[in-house]
């Protein structure tokens, strides 16, 4: 049984056109965590596992809350949500042939999303045209997943989660089904992945789908991806990102451009920073991001405000220890 | 100090007349939990120890409500509830005379329940006439208890319980008393309890009391359980169980036969389930349940509804993994 | 990696003239909390730590509240509040230089008001004049703390800490600035300490002042301590402690005076105390405690009311014991 997990804290910054706000953030460089998890070695090749994950906003010690049918969550009270296992609980059994996984679990098409994003969706420099997903846009409730092995390279992930509804219930709301293909060869990681989950509308789908990828030059890492999410009655919310991260003396510098666009509401951010590492498991970081929005877009940073087609800063300057 | 847990998730579904369910549920062989425990020896015969359990929703991550004063409670907005130490949070001192225990602990007459029914109240199969008995059916908060030794196999166990009312408070509602005598030989265990709650109602109590045992014949464990809910005012709430669990290959299978009657308002129930153990920690199981209801009763399993006097059934497929 | 943790159950009784209440409460000899911690030798005399402490309520098996921004927070429905580490929730970087840690932690001038109190504000003998100051008494979040190593016995201790608002926000609640300088020298330790809150109204803030000592004789330790709480527009809550523990027997006899008074509204508590040392990790407790109000003032122990310059007395018995 391993217990782990990660405190990150960060001074950060936002400024609008209509105002800016100054906090003290949590998760700048890597959610902070705390969990524990476990793997039973069952023999002829067999395991069963488990894993319980729970984030911790350790700005304030408060926690996050999950999800119980993957559809809208009214928020607790503030200052009153409790650790839940938001992040991750499930139990596997896991062969030769893969692994079938039960539980509360990340939707594929986010493993695209944080993978092939110099910032891992954390912190002022994330993919501005990250989570587009609605409720489900990164975890899902009551899945059932099945994790393929390595085919030389290429690894397949299938996922089926449940709104729970009573049968009469026409819409299904929170029922989803999703896929991630994956393919790693030395320096090249690509991945296609999609998922779709109903709404409380009948008929009606939020589906994101993205492709991305990212090559390893050695003196620079190179990432790319694309999302696209669709929403009936709507004009498709589409996003795009191009981005790098170099070791440079003891830390590595990191940056990307993205952009979201859903029709000519468009918005685009240029983030720039760099990770200083003390240890393997002590971390410096600071970062600056930029946007500016068209056709009515008001896209601000770290909390702050600012008019349509306005533009906003920010920054994060903090500390990610991990145990 | 130990870290312990059990991560227990299955596919279930529960069809009725009205609707049927399919959800992907935990708790179906043992209750998911997360707990911290641990004893020191004080010398001289004497111990103290502690115990603090979480319940876990594994299915979706979030947790259990527990209770501040043994009366009803106002449940969290669905995805938010946190972990609480709703399964147990004690501190004892042990001698040879027995514990003393303060805390959130199990009420008495539940442990009649739970263990002599062959699906240890979890899962579609539990008991229909399991837990009649109101907010400290299973637990109670602020509780006192006295844990005897062993005499010659007969255990005693006392408990009392406080609702923390004023003393202006006529009805003293969630105050209680409770006890336990047991008697376990070889293969032979027999129980009688009872617990009595006062409720918001001045002079109402509700009053669970019953009788249960077990023999191991080795080929097959026989169970039965006899409850008695009393509630000023209304007809007792009766129920009671048969049933067996036998050693069949690398498994046990598990069958019982419970009902529950209040005047005429009856419920009868059938299941039957199969746990195929992969390791002392892991285990696969598989339960199907069914329920006829008569004069007006409308039970339903997993989730389903069912019309007055419908017909309703029910199955859990899962594995649970214990840490 | 530590776990480490306090269970701390007591049955306690208040009486006033209005109603008593009899409880089983906890932490009235010690606060029942969870909690992980750590720290990383990063080399060349830095150190990275994290520190993840929640409050337990183990009477009842539910936990604390925390708070998001240093403002009012309206309580989660009573037995649903889950574990926040609303205790502490901190990362640090060390040197010689000192420790800067980000988090939420305590405010500076609640250590005077503990480290000085024969009962370290637990249980029916907590000094009365404890914890005026508002959401900011006992800790903050979003706080930025450096603390100094000591330079021959002094201690520097300089915090900020942020209520998050937006720059167009006029008060900027819950933003705050605290200090506490220390000294400590054999058997003599002294204090200086304040803490200043900005509240919801523009330029009203709450600042608590206090100056606190012991002084360890052997035979016994003396403590006194003095606090003002300055409200804009009301008049100053001055509270004030004397008080001793000693050695006798196997454990610890502890007593103090106190009294707190906002103009003519005074209440002056006596509070008398015998701990008994199980073991370093076990003690059993008794704490017996009056109050006197006058000027209209309707303080009352343990959950008693007491109607205006009533009487109220109390008392804990309990048993301690930490992981």
């Amino acid at each position: 049984m391993t217990l782990f997990g990660v405190v990150d804290a960060a001074y950060a910054k936002g400024t609008g056109t209509v105002s800016s706000k100054t906090q003290l953030k949590n998760s700048g460089y890597n959610s902070s965590r705390i969990g524990f998890r476990g793997t039973e070695d069952l023999g002829g090749g067999l395991k069963a596992s488990f894993w319980l994950e729970a984030g911790v906003n350790n700005d304030d010690g408060t926690a996050s809350a999950s999800n119980t049918n993957n559809q809208a969550v009214t928020a607790a009270s503030p200052g009153t949500q409790g650790l839940t296992f938001n992040r991750r609980s499930t139990v596997s059994v896991e062969s030769s042939f893969g692994e079938v996984r039960l539980g509360r679990d990340y939707t594929p098409q986010f493993w695209t999303e944080t993978a092939y994003d110099p910032f891992g969706t954390n912190g002022v420099g994330t993919n501005i045209a990250f989570n587009k997903g609605g409720v489900t846009g990164v975890r899902a409730s009551n899945s059932m997943g099945y994790l393929s092995p390595s085919f030389s390279g290429v690894k397949v992930w299938a996922q089926a989660y449940m709104g729970e509804n009573a049968s009469t219930n026409a819409a299904k709301a929170g029922d989803g089904t999703a896929f991630r293909v994956s393919y790693d060869n030395g320096p090249l990681s690509v991945a296609l992945a999609s998922s779709s989950t109903k709404t409380a509308v009948l008929n009606v789908k939020n589906k994101t789908s993205n492709i991305g990828g990212s090559y390893d030059l050695g003196v620079a890492k190179l990432f790319a991806q694309t999302n696209k999410t669709k929403v009936d009655g709507a004009k498709d919310i589409k996003g795009g990102l191009f981005g790098a991260t170099a070791p440079v003396g003891a830390g590595t510098v990191r940056a990307a451009m993205s952009s979201t666009a859903q029709g000519d509401v468009k918005s685009n951010q240029f983030a720039l920073g760099y990770v200083y590492s003390l240890s393997k498991r002590t971390d410096l970081y600071a970062t600056y991001a930029s946007v500016k929005n068209k056709g009515g877009a008001a896209v601000a940073l770290n909390g702050s405000v600012t008019e349509a087609n306005g533009k906003s800063t920010g920054y994060d300057f903090g500390v990610k220890h991990s145990f």
